[in-house]
């Protein structure tokens, strides 16, 4: 049985889909979010995907990993990682996390491994017949549960029609955002990316959609955007309706200091974003909940060792999101799905995205009651649609979008906007 | 392909092997070493091995277990783990952690489930075709190099001839027995049983070892037998001669007073024995080194997760040995060779062991230049000698003994012996 499977070709594909002008404490979201498709190829005729980040630094290193890992049986992680470090060596970058200057921190050899090894996961499970989830340990559910996620948007992008979401920026925005939302997809937790607007003004709207949603866990996260004492006085006005308050404020000290004088518990994925972050966020106590997200954790194995470390420092465990395509949702419901202590409902930008523009043929991964049912078939269990592929592709290449730039896509718009941190 | 493979039948079955007088600080090694045997059989016909303690509370556990695990499927650890604590529930026990009475705070959980999980593991490799290194991320080395093992030891057991090893009583019979076991096997790391005479008896054997094996590498474990001051007068006087001091002292408290005031890492297999120890003892900086062990923290995988736990915490990694069989030498192997950062010679019994008496098939495993290649054969690549299985067994029914006691056996011989803690 062939199941030894020798990598013998490796193709790394950009590609652009549509997205909606979705505001952040730094910035906005551009007209279109880009990506890096990954194919991995073995000697025995099988392929197995990946998705990562589509940043000009990004591409460059993964093609780099790629001639170097030709030839890496799929079943040799170890030897993977080894090889993906080689191809960085002398590699001094900081850029290419593809978050806009949100993460910055995460580990560049963990996030250019992640895709190669959801590829080599994903023909694992069609060497063998299995699910990703099986390779990872066994489902523990058949469905895993995502978050609504919530954004203060424009109308539509300036210059363009408004689009179908229409404006969200005020409480009232929001709550309709999240009507809308929770009734097409049934998600049954609601996240707000705040960091937008003056604090007072997010802690109304939080209210307004503990007062549409009543029982519905809510989660806030202004990226960042508050200093301490900001923070402290947010989450105490928050208290008994935040099921978690996300990255109110910079760095593990800072964390640490709110995390000390609010009542809910603090989530991150901006200062604990790394293996190396670990034991000093958990030795200041930074945070309860860490945000995982296998696309700069390293990958699902990778992830899996996040997990254990959470649930032996007594840390939960909930999952962040970037805009994203299909593989990516196919292997964050695996992960998810084979995770004992991921209770939370992860989060996902699926909604913002045009169902039309994915690049896996459509079907395999549906939302039901804002859930996604996690894949029998094997491996991923997505297939690629290569003209799909080459559409997006194209569309890369017209959109002229080569780096992820919220910070100057707003300053094109408004020339007066600066990126301050923090911001209230 | 039939790689989804469910749980048939699960045999348990309690075996014997000859054992010498092996000394230590809670008393000496009874004739017979005793050990669990676990054959888990799939609905497809494949089976597959695991080895752990032999002790009575511990078969009861095992055989609860066995019932509750029917039906699972291999690959679902997830799910095995849980069956394994739900057949647990309501056991308040706690002994039978086969280690008479030198680890007592093992997780029993994780000690139940370690040879089903290694079991499944070794279904796994030969439904797909894969070694179990390959499992568990892929080896990184092909041979897994181990440490020669020296007890301080009579000539034979009381009333029995001497046996083939002879007496080792002080430094001049601990180098006597060190240069025939790497002689014997090429052993290029040193390791001595230690606490079982004065501290300055031992500080001699280690300095006549050193004498003896200029640069090879050497370790003393005391099994916690000393103060806190007497542990660190004596790691003081071993300056630039031990490679590691394990277990000096009892208690995460005091192993953490003495790291402070030591040139050498310490390392433990006592203070640090399960997940819920670690957070604990990494505060408090007890260590930095641990002795894995897949048997008693939860099988393989579960050894993988403690194995990047220390890797993320700056804690090296060494592997834990007690008597045992060719099923565990072979885990053990497997498990060394596919985890990066288990730098140290891993310890082993295996020379005190008489190779007739193995319950699997010769010619497997074998030791050259102090370390054992890897199997490539599918699973665990040890295949279960089924008249030897039946001939242990009938040696465990007729050796009377059903709970691993060195203490017991030695008062029997030395009625004045006394178990104290701390010794000196
Ligand atoms: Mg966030
Ligand atoms: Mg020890």
């Amino acid at each position: 049985m062939p199941t030894a499977q020798r990598i013998s070709t490796v193709a790394v594909t950009p590609v652009a889909f549509r997205d909606l002008p979705l505001l952040n404490t730094v910035g906005v979201h551009e007209p279109f979010a880009i990506r890096a498709i990954v194919e991995v190829r073995t000697d025995e005729g099988l392929y197995g995907l990946g998705e990562t980040y589509g940043d000009t630094e990004h591409l460059n290193r993964l093609r780099r990993a790629a001639q170097r890992i030709t030839g890496t049986d799929v079943w040799d992680l170890n030897g993977l990682a080894r090889e993906v470090r080689v191809s960085l060596e002398g590699d001094t970058g900081t850029g290419g996390h593809g978050m806009a200057g949100m993460v910055t921190n995460s580990s560049t050899a963990d996030a250019v491994l992640s895709p190669f090894e959801v590829a080599c996961l994903d023909i694992q499970g069609k060497a063998t017949g299995l699910p990703v989830s099986s390779l990872l340990g066994g489902a523990v559910r058949d469905r895993v549960d995502y978050s609504a996620y919530l954004f203060y948007k424009w109308a539509g992008h300036p210059g363009a029609e408004p689009d179908e979401w229409g404006a969200a920026l005020d409480p009232d925005g929001l709550v309709a955002q999240a009507r809308r939302m929770v009734g097409e997809y049934g998600f049954s937790a609601i996240k707000v990316k705040g960091g937008v607007f003056e604090p007072d003004a997010e802690i109304a709207a939080i209210k307004a959609l503990a007062a549409e949603f009543p029982g519905v866990p809510l989660r806030l996260d202004p990226n960042a955007a508050w200093t301490v004492d900001t923070s402290i006085r947010v989450g105490q006005e928050l208290d008994g309706i935040l099921e978690y308050l996300e990255d109110p404020t910079e760095g593990i000290e800072g964390m640490a200091e709110v995390a000390r004088k609010v009542p809910m518990p603090l989530a991150t994925n901006m200062c604990m974003v790394s293996f190396a972050d670990l034991e000093p966020g958990i030795r200041a106590g930074s945070v309860s909940v860490v945000l995982s997200d296998h696309h700069f954790w390293g990958g699902l194995q990778r992830s899996r060792l996040l997990a254990g470390i959470c649930d032996t420092f007594g840390m939960k465990l909930s999952m962040h999101s970037n805009s994203h395509l299909g593989i990516s949702l196919a292997a964050m419901t695996h992960l998810a799905s084979a995770t004992p202590n991921l209770t939370y409902a992860c989060d996902t930008h699926w909604p913002w995205k045009d169902a039309s523009e994915d690049v896996v043929v459509p079907g395999a991964l549906t939302f039901s009651d804002g859930a996604v049912v996690v894949p029998t078939t094997p491996g991923l269990g997505v297939e690629l649609d290569r003209d799909r592929l080459g559409a997006q592709h194209e569309q890369y290449l017209r959109s002229g979008i080569t780096d992820r730039d919220d910070t100057g896509y707003m300053k094109t718009i408004d020339p007066s906007y600066e990126l301050v941190k923090p911001r209230w």
